[in-house]
């Protein structure tokens, strides 16, 4: 895990924001949607970790696609360059600016309305800079259900969202952020708004342009309103922590959950004893479900948006006449279903808690990798050994969507280890790694993005043919590269 | 509904087939992989309806990616142009060649391997001349689901029910075309193969360059292979019919059947009692399921991967349930639940045979538009009005996907009307559904492309900038103009 940027600096534009272009910002966005001052633009240009510092001529803050237009057609007449921004908690940098970035950072914050929410036609109108736990509670109080849930949901925008294709732990069921979309508006990088804002669930009509702007981390142009889809809010949920033989297992497990379930599976999460353990260690108040001879754990949970019916089966009698079948078929070693709401919580926050876990325990290193789902357990022994390879004592404690074929494929420096001496390992490492999922079809970022950090990983592994179309795409639509320069590829 | 070529012709290229080219491409395909004689080429350049007839130099058959790759690298050397073409079924002429077409017309349809069925990667990647119907029932076989079931099941491809993104009758809960598929392979315009055919539920390296394909009707490039993604077979599956008040009627019993089935509603249409007396009419051996007060139906099924339980509620018991409830609060009038499998055959073969049983009855308009869900009420109410101004003896039949506010908004003339009496009428019926659909934000195309047909209503609805966008990604990719040209786009 790279905590610098990398080299050398891609070219980006470097058009100044003279004092006449300042005075045209604010014009359009007022005095309060213009931030010029050091102390001001540092939370902008830094990104959540603080591993990256980038600089911008100034922060803008428009209320309004009206405004975003306005804004990018006049960086557009003068190719200054725009770092677009939401919540500000990639794990990529690509919301950060480069430190040679003279531009602005274009804030979509103060675009935090709900426009519609339509509880029969199951969809919601929103402004990009909405926080996303307020959009989840926003459809719960329409007693519908906005599938994505990730960490930073307290703080993440919608836009940001949209604009990464978030991953989190309900895409097993409601599949990627991008699936959740039914239209889209976009302020395209010569300052056109494109309104996509259909709500539709079938348009042929030429190409699909939205999902080329989902996952573009905005270097396409900027999402700024979509309409979401809903799904029916769950009425009866059961958790469950499963003490599993090994991976293979818990595949075969998930694999029999969907039709015992009746394709009710909601989350199926892998995490190794390792990452409980560290848990245990580092958060208070957080108890272990189950200890049992295995390395490995899941987490488990099905959910129906029906009411348990009285005399009926419900989700916990389901559960536990399948969890029976998985223990007599010898796959799972021993479970226990969450009986209240507090165990179930306590099980998630098992699985919430372990960044905050990995960060007190001391430097490490994580992968956010894919692979097909059937290829999970190969993946995690060839891994290990190649990673235990380079650096023995190393301490691995591998988790992740084990339905999504995604792993986060974590590791802790050896104890005592400073981080200085394990960066040192991490590029023999990170090459080991990502060889391998190259080599099985794999992706080497699932969820996270490429933003700067996977900038030269990506055009490493992608083909010249795929790296060509993207740039063909790119420079075709933002022929200035003017739009979020110098992320997810190199023009 | 235009039954002839729209004018003026578009801009194509119109490099001939030289001596040398053909033996060029004999060299690459065989003997047998290339047909020029005038018989032979007729089913290629004539699109299923009898209605569109083109032209080509020849009709090309690779058997392997490789040959798709050398014939398009030969043809982009030449600026000959290439119109791919898997099981030619599609309504809207985009896989027939323009008469001006002097190139090729690509046929996918020796590429028709199975390669690989992963049951417990619930994934299989084919080859884009497979079939849909061998596709449906290899995954069968496997114990597994392919969701995608429309009319032309037995002869489409997948490389063109891809191309076009199809619909169908299992949108509603699995989604378009687009949703089935984890990756890609695609020959550019300039005869480079893209690989993106990965078998991964998440990758978020750069853009989604799959979901450009999916719907482009073979104009950016031509889909050679694809990884779908398959479901758990259905095990229980209740089948009903239901006379209901209204379709806002219809829209709530669906709304509500969402949770009270446990989200395992499958397919839900609506019929008009005009589209039910059409096929009662002209199709033989089928059985009017119920008869009541009411011009409006619903085919509401149900379905669950998960066995009947001993003793427990299966889905034909909740469903049972559910109407009740339904019937209780006036929204259904009567219904029935299909007892046997026949029974349940006959309902959707009442659904199924409307293509059939239309064409019988004689000439006839059909629009295939959707709205937001909560919408098609009103789109009913204010569409039948519109075009009965026009026109007030046609005879609306209109059915559809309610679930996917998708409707096939149908007419036969009126009664003794000839079809060249009923053209008359078409282009203003044609403008006034259209400019009703555009006013609710809706589309003139759901599910069945733009092709030729709708080449000039796609740029008549669409703004200039959503135009303009695509256009420059056409340009960028393919600046010959030889993949597929004069179709969704004039360039």
């Amino acid at each position: 895990m790279p905590t610098a940027f990398p080299s050398p600096v891609p070219a980006i534009p470097t058009a100044p924001l003279t004092a006449q272009l300042r005075d045209a910002l604010r014009a359009i966005v007022g005095e309060k949607g213009l931030i010029e001052d050091d102390h001001g633009k540092r939370p902008f240009v830094t990104d959540w970790r603080g591993l990256l510092v980038g600089a911008a001529g100034a922060v803008v803050r428009p209320g309004s696609t009206e405004e975003v237009s306005k804004v990018v057609r006049l960086c557009h007449e003068h190719g200054v360059a725009i770092v677009p921004q939401g919540g500000n908690t990639g794990l990529m940098g690509g919301a950060t600016p480069w430190p040679a970035h003279t531009g602005i950072v274009l804030s979509l914050a103060r675009m935090n309305r709900v426009l519609d929410v339509d509880p029969v036609g199951y969809a919601m109108t929103v402004e990009a800079g909405c926080v996303l736990q307020t959009l989840q509670e926003t459809a719960a109080a329409h007693d519908r259900f906005l599938p994505l849930s990730l960490g930073a949901q307290g703080s993440c925008m919608i836009g940001g969202n949209l604009s990464t294709n978030a991953g989190g732990v309900q895409v097993l069921r409601y599949g990627n952020a991008r699936n959740l979309v039914l239209g889209l508006e976009v302020v395209m990088p010569n300052g056109e708004v494109w309104n996509g804002l259909r709500a539709l669930k079938k348009d042929n009509t030429g190409y699909d342009l939205k999902h080329l702007f989902m996952g573009a981390e905005g270097t396409l142009g900027i999402i700024t309103r979509a309409v979401l889809k809903l799904w029916p809010a769950p009425k009866d949920v059961c958790t469950a922590w499963l003490a599993v033989r090994d991976p293979r297992a818990a595949l075969e497990i998930l694999s029999e959950a969907h039709a015992a379930s009746e394709d009710n599976v909601g989350s199926c999460e892998l995490l190794s004893r390792a990452a409980i353990d560290l848990v245990m260690r580092h958060i208070p108040g957080v108890q272990d479900p189950l200890k049992a001879e295995t390395p490995w754990y899941l987490l488990l949970e099905w959910s129906s948006s029906r009411p348990r019916q009285e005399g009926a089966a419900g989700m916990s009698e389901k559960l536990e006449q399948f969890l029976e079948g998985q223990l007599e078929a010898g796959r799972v070693l021993d479970a226990v279903i969450a009986q209240t709401v507090s165990q179930s919580r306590n099980m998630w926050r098992i699985r919430e808690a372990m960044a905050e876990a990995s960060r007190a325990e001391g430097p490490g290193l994580s992968y956010d990798i894919s692979v097909a789902i059937s290829r999970i357990p190969e993946f995690v022994d060839k891994g290990l050994k190649a990673v235990l390879d380079i650096l023995p004592s190393i301490r691995p404690y591998p988790l992740g969507h084990i339905g999504d074929g995604n792993l986060h494929f974590s590791f802790m420096g050896p104890e005592g280890m400073d981080q200085q001496t394990l960066n040192q390992y991490t590029a023999a490492s990170t090459r080991a790694v990502n060889d391998l999922v190259t080599s099985m079809g794999g992706s080497i970022s699932a969820e996270h993005g490429i933003g700067i950090e996977k900038l030269d990983e990506l055009s490493h592994y992608r083909s010249r043919t795929e790296l060509d179309i993207m740039r063909t795409i790119k420079r075709a639509l933002d022929p200035q590269n003017i739009m979020n320069p110098g992320k997810v590829l190199r023009v």
